[in-house]
């Protein structure tokens, strides 16, 4: 599965950003099996679900009005208007029981039980109430506004299939059968690990040399908002007795880890010279932003090593990582659309490039410059422009694939 | 605003869902006025912008290397290949305040300062390490590799405009430029309130009569899913002065109340009596289902009062509050498409209807049975298919407008 991209040779051999997401898939997908734990319907939004759940019920639960009016027997007011005598009112809510005297007519209220012998349900806007009787202006045949036991849900029958991420649709539905708690897989725990000297936290000024640390804030920001719970976000020097030290912490509390920076080619990169002396597999994709990329399995938790320049952390985690999140934590694939470019783009040859764009009306606008340290264009883009690695120049109009961010 | 619904006779003058719509919104949009709160940058996930956030720095703060290699005079690799020695070498997070000795090289790593006197970099793949020195095998012109400061962003330069709901990429961009806090607007404070004599909650038997209370767990997942903070979730049975101090609570706490039930033609209609003696509109919206609705300002809070069935309150959910909630939660709109039906359907004249129905790569299939009551569909459910109030019959293949739930 780790094959070895740092055994080929550098340049032409770098692996495809479909390969190499393959890799990544293969050891993640393992992660689908997390604990499962009862959670009580209203607290199970966004969760997945660890099993089908099927109706605890008949629903309706009891053949019930479907509209405010009056319960009578169809034979009674086949013919039209006919006065019947008013034999009382049933609330929604009342049990319901008492049967209809033949001849007359039961108030009930939308959802109120039909009484025995009622078989239809003729609504108040064709009637006349006159005291203690009811005048009926237009029949009703048997059936009609009268809604049957289990001709919604039937009990037994499923509701909600496992593997989905609840929706306020799915509680509603779980809720309006009565079930209390659902089972639920424990979400990915995810843990991010920011490596070097330059990086300093906001708020202090900064010193000749030196940049804010962004990647922590911003790759734990993007594991919340794809269903994974970030239980640390820590940094190290390139000192390889702290990154060594973070990550045996991370990889104690965490299913996954994400490491950024320390895997280019220059003589300090702490990420790769400590991962890749227990097994990690470091090397090129042909991709633009985020070329060099790191995968280790380490005390059996995947470690995903990212560039460290924000946009290519950003871009890496959105090609590599973000499809396998969501699909772990149940929720809808990323969206893809077709849209013709409103600009011509250029693009390396031979490196599959994800520019950041974004959607109009009219087609889709790249940002200008395709440096990868472009954080203004990660602010302003809402998609990514995908162009296939053997593409060299787009006019504009033509059509290309988005990837919604 | 509250134009008397209650007023014109039943029937055919039942307000379109435009022009309800319209009313709700106009009755809302003063809750954009929410209080501000300071939040640190990695906390605002989600949370609505208050105030334009520009860059407080450059980006690039300093002149910095594209790629590891060496930074040379782009003079002196005119005439390549070239060997030059090696004056040292710069890390990314090191000052570099060395210049450049005339006809050297320096050895960078991506994102170290380029020395003064450089003007360019000779990528590594480029070179041919020798001990003291360097070969440069390709030259490169001035410019080449260097990242000039604050052509990534101008410090000063609109990062994220107002209004936004702030998403991870929004927060890698602020992080970036080491922006500690943001100024976002409070969450809208929901309360909910459901109301039936006849309702009880999940897990306890049903008696005669009883059906689950889901409207409570439904419209507070729904409310969270958009961006409020549902501050209480209440019943209330039947009883008028129990609904009254709910409500009184409720006004007391929130921005804006939603009821469950209580507002259509029966005898026991403990919303629209209370509500209306307080100025409360009830009366018919043109609308399948959900058509009794009430609108109330009572304490200067917005109520909104849905009816009681479980598809009728999240269809007048989705179709009445949704679109106004997410714009007041900075969050994209609803999203619509326009999809062929995969079978045809029929609709109630004069009443414009929305149908549960499922996005396929064919078409939108509508959910079987119109009837208002089903569950099932809800849960099987990801778009409604708006039907014109106008139009009865609607052929396979027809376009419709969806909207996605």
């Amino acid at each position: 599965m780790l094959s070895a991209m740092n055994s080929r040779p550098a340049g032409a051999t770098a692996r495809t950003v479909d390969d190499y997401r393959d890799s990544i898939e293969q050891l993640l997908r393992p992660l689908a099996a997390r604990p499962v734990e009862s959670v009580a319907v209203p607290a199970a939004l966004g969760r997945k679900l660890a099993a089908d759940v099927s109706s605890p019920i008949d629903l309706p639960v009891f053949r019930n009005s479907a509209m405010d009016g009056y319960a009578v027997r169809a034979d009674d007011v086949a013919v039209a208007p006919v006065t019947l005598p008013l034999a009382g009112v049933v609330a929604a809510g009342q049990p319901g029981r008492a049967p209809l005297p033949v001849g007359a007519a039961l108030k009930v209220m939308t959802g109120a039980p039909i009484p025995p012998g009622a078989d239809c349900v003729v609504p108040v806007e064709d009637t006349r109430a006159d005291g203690a009787a009811v005048t009926v202006e237009r029949g009703r045949a048997a059936g009609e506004f009268v809604r049957e036991p289990g001709t919604d849900v039937r009990a037994g029958a499923l509701l909600v299939p496992a593997g989905v991420a609840l929706t306020p649709r799915h509680i509603a539905a779980l809720a309006a059968v009565g079930v209390p708690t659902v089972p639920v897989f424990q979400p990915v725990r995810a843990a991010v690990i920011t490596t070097g000297d330059e990086l300093v936290p906001a708020g202090r000024p900064l010193r000749p040399g030196q940049i804010y640390n962004s990647n922590g804030i911003a790759l734990a920001a993007a594991l919340a908002a794809n269903g994974a719970t970030v239980v640390s976000v820590e940094h190290s020097t390139d000192d390889p007795a702290m990154f060594r030290r973070l990550l045996s912490s991370a990889t104690r509390s965490a299913d996954l880890v994400f490491t950024s920076g320390g895997v280019s080619k220059g003589d300090f990169e702490v990420v790769k010279d400590v991962l890749a002396a227990h097994g990690g597999v470091f090397g090129s994709v042909a991709v633009q932003p985020g070329g060099p990329q790191g995968l280790t399995v380490l005390d059996g938790v995947p470690v995903l090593s990212f560039p460290g320049n924000p946009v290519s952390t950003m871009v890496s985690f959105e090609v590599f990582a973000r499809p396998i999140l969501r699909h772990l934590s149940g929720l809808p694939p990323v969206r893809t659309s077709e849209a013709p470019l409103r600009e011509s783009v250029r693009s390396p040859a031979g490196r599959r490039q994800f520019l950041r764009g974004r959607l109009t009306e009219n087609g889709v606008e790249p940002f200008s410059g395709a440096g990868s340290h472009l954080i203004a264009g990660m602010a302003w883009a809402d998609v990514l422009i995908d162009i296939p690695a053997e593409t060299t120049e787009l006019a504009a109009g033509t059509p290309v694939l988005v990837h919604e961010l």
